[in-house]
């Protein structure tokens, strides 16, 4: 059978790198720029990320945490202040020298006026914002400081795909102080938990609530907690992560609290983020072989409507049909957003321009044509069916069911990506089906390309080392009590025995391959 | 006679600049971090500049704007490409070097990776938006290109100024290419206008529209234009410019589109900007001696109750009617926000918590007691009125006038601010007038301290010179058509001859000493 054309070349089974690449570029998300590992995040790239901030800051804050804007640039003897941290993030960062650029003599410029001391562009911020917490905390009354800051931040990568891992992105990171342990790991489990929600719950991105392994963990944290996504390369996605960094940055920089008995003690602090790295997740969990597909929840544009003027007798009447169509669906709203409406005038050919939306993920398509209008009808087509699956469907039940038609294409991205995974995830129990499943090839094999592994281990770091360096596997998490159940994995649940060595183990953890 | 007591030392009056800091610090704004020159913006702070962002970018998207990301970092071959452009923007910026930090052997860390091309951060974003445009726009389809960035962007200050004058701020930055020099123009002119709007309706911050002398212009610009507004000091604040780029940038970076006509042309371009700069306007518009006062429109706050439980028999009945008011204001929208209300439990002393707020500047302050509840009223105390005075207020109308309440006391700010500017800016006709104004110290003066001129010019760009040298006075800019009479100075419209040489001038432009 010759193979059905798709709006995307190569597909995912060709070359599921460069798909992604193409579906980027097809939706028109992103670009590289001139700055080596530097993106542009293009306007309907931006809208995305923009409703992604919306949804988090509203959970955010009714968690109640406040934003505020900190210094882009960390002086290099705060970062040496932590041990751990400052191993992770000097290695590469953005270091500025100088302030200010100069006649070089030869019709160019070159820096001059050198600092005293060099400044870091932010890899993240805890050694800034402990040095405020420091001077804003002083007693109990104080605690606890719950606080979030949307930035940039620079990480100097050397080897970059748009969103996925770029020297610069965008982020948000909650920096949070308390009086007790307890209090700042209830605060790290709860920053978990919304991640977790919004990734399933907005994304349409199901995940896997777990603990990071020691050998995993954010630099100075006591513990990482994160949230692990099949992508359908069945590689993970680590998605967010949530850290509680114990007494350690607290001590670092002094942040200490009057206590109601008058003692002088260190605060307990958590900090987590989420990036547009979530837009790359959200591509590879959703996007097929005609382009992006997007949650209705966080689509830039809900409907898309093209008039077909062209063979209409009179083009301003089906225009008119178009925009009254338009003003009603945006009286309604959908997640707590007006429902977005565009209507595509462009003087462009008509499968141009359907194509256009398909690649751009948009999750309903309207045709309105001169025949629709007399029918008081509307040809609708949805991105998470097959492109040439229209349907003619009066325009009033439309307008009534559209709620509930893009809940249903909500809905229906979850549950396929869900399916996904589930295909995907193996209960292993033997060391050796563990390396089969990793590098089988033979497409009879149940195990092709990998996915999840739930195996279980015995908490040896040494044997994480050895199967990363053989498979390039890592253990993704140690997932939480439940969670196994929670995700459809239930079977895989419980105690058992280390498939590497025989030794007991409390639960299976999670293998898998990792962008 | 005594003085009153304020809540802020010193007082306007005696110490101005002190005052300013004063009130940032009272009314928990910002402070300065321990990077030089680079501010934290604290919760009350950065919520003030979140609502100034929500208003500013709708009526960008109701002007067709989309907004994107682009790099933080510029090529140093980029800033060389636009002559005047470098001039201006080179000589104080943060240069990025190393891409690394490594052991120096002494238990420290130094710069390494020497990066090939030094990277500027953005102080404007004019040359990697360009290079952007260059690569989107092949043909006049793609024209207008109307785009919009939130971000930060670094200048390096030597002296520096919460909020007015910081190293690191963060702003909006319009960037757009047409076909035609009449678009541009009309473009520059509709967003200068959108400032201007949002100065006077949403601030409630009177401005003089106007374009700047050639002396005053963004560095590259063809024309510049700028709203300008007075301080309490008298002194103007450059709130906002909107720059018509002609052909400049698109020659030094080839942004080029094939007309209907199939020729290769260049785009005109513009670009446009808002800071956090505005948060200083606002303040030096609006605070007095006791602190922060906020505009309605902009404040994180409406409504702020204070429960007197203290008192009361039953604290607890106290504070659930103090809710159930909460959530009636609550379900009501103002100037397309929820009202916000925060009810103050903390278990301080009611004065420090009634100044706290007055400090802030909440619009309106209820206190509720437990005779208030049985006469179902409310005390309720209006920022834009002195703070003593309280008025006991039907409950049930205080709810039902809230919207009015609230606009009222907006448009009773931006009255007050008007009439001071009235008061302080003169129609001056001769040069040893207009020295005085500017250099009088006698309180039976009416130029008492300066403010506004308004004075004929011949267009010579070295009397403004000389003006700045001999009194720190400029040139805010020269007023658009008819903007005099709007701002209620028609009777300083028209033509005239300028003070320093008898020259015949078109019109008067506004001297102050600035920000």
């Amino acid at each position: 059978m010759a193979k059905q054309k798709t709006a995307i070349v190569p597909t995912r089974e060709d070359n599921y790198p460069e798909w992604y690449q193409q579906v980027v570029r097809a939706a028109d998300l992103a670009e590289n720029s001139d700055v080596r590992g530097c993106m542009v995040i293009k306007p309907w790239g931006y809208a995305l990320w923009e409703n992604m901030q919306h949804a988090l800051d509203r959970m955010f804050k009714d968690t109640g945490h406040k934003n505020a804007y900190f210094p882009l640039f960390i002086p290099k003897s705060f970062l040496e202040k932590e041990a751990a941290h400052v191993e992770g993030f000097a290695k590469e960062c953005a270091v500025v020298t100088h302030h200010r650029l100069e006649d070089d003599g030869q019709g160019g410029l070159k820096p001059a006026g050198e600092l005293d001391e060099p400044l870091i562009v932010r890899p993240t911020s805890e050694t800034i914002i402990g040095a405020a917490f420091a001077r804003w905390v002083e007693s109990y009354r104080d605690l606890p400081l719950l606080i979030n800051q949307w930035c940039n931040v620079v990480r100097w990568e050397l080897r970059t795909r748009l969103f996925l891992r770029t020297a610069e992105f965008l982020w948000q990171e909650g920096h949070t102080a308390h009086a007790t342990r307890e209090e700042a790991v209830a605060e790290t489990r709860q920053m978990h938990d919304v991640y977790a929600d919004f990734a399933e719950n907005w994304m349409a991105m199901p995940v896997i609530k777990g603990e990071k392994t020691a050998g995993e963990r954010f630099p100075g944290a006591v513990s990482t907690y994160t949230i692990e996504a099949m992508m359908q390369d069945r590689k993970a996605l680590q998605s967010g992560t949530s850290h509680f960094l114990g007494q350690n940055f607290a001590k670092a920089q002094d942040i200490m609290y009057l206590s109601d008995a008058g003692q002088r003690e260190h605060c307990w602090t958590t900090s987590w983020g989420v990036s547009t790295r979530l837009i790359g997740g959200l591509i590879m969990t959703h996007a097929d072989d005609d382009g992006l597909v997007l949650p209705p929840k966080l689509a830039p544009a809900h409907v898309v409507i093209l008039p077909i003027t062209f063979k209409a007798d009179d083009p301003d009447a089906v225009l008119a049909y178009c925009e009254a169509l338009r003003d009603e669906l945006r009286s309604q709203a959908f997640a707590g957003r007006a429902i977005e409406v565009e209507i595509d005038t462009r003087d462009i050919r008509g499968g141009e321009k359907t194509w256009g939306w398909v690649k751009k993920g948009a999750p309903l398509r309207v045709e309105v044509g001169q025949r629709d209008m007399a029918d008081n009808s509307v040809f609708v087509a949805r991105r998470d069916q097959d492109a040439k699956d229209k349907q003619s469907v009066p325009r009033d039940r439309f307008v009534a069911d559209i709620r509930d038609t893009l809940q249903s294409i909500q809905d229906n991205l979850l549950a396929k990506a869900a399916a996904h995974r589930a295909e995907h995830t193996r209960v292993i129990n033997a060391k050796d089906k563990f390396y089969k499943f990793f590098t089988a090839k033979n497409a009879d094999q149940p195990e092709i390309h990998g996915g999840f592994a739930l195996a279980h281990w015995n908490g040896d770091e040494q044997i994480a080392e050895q199967v990363q360096k053989d498979l390039s596997v890592t253990i993704r998490c140690i997932p939480l009590e439940g969670e196994l159940e929670r995700c459809g994995f239930g079977d895989a649940a419980g105690e058992g025995r280390c498939i590497f060595t025989g030794e007991p183990s409390k639960g299976r953890v999670v293998w898998a391959k990792a962008y």
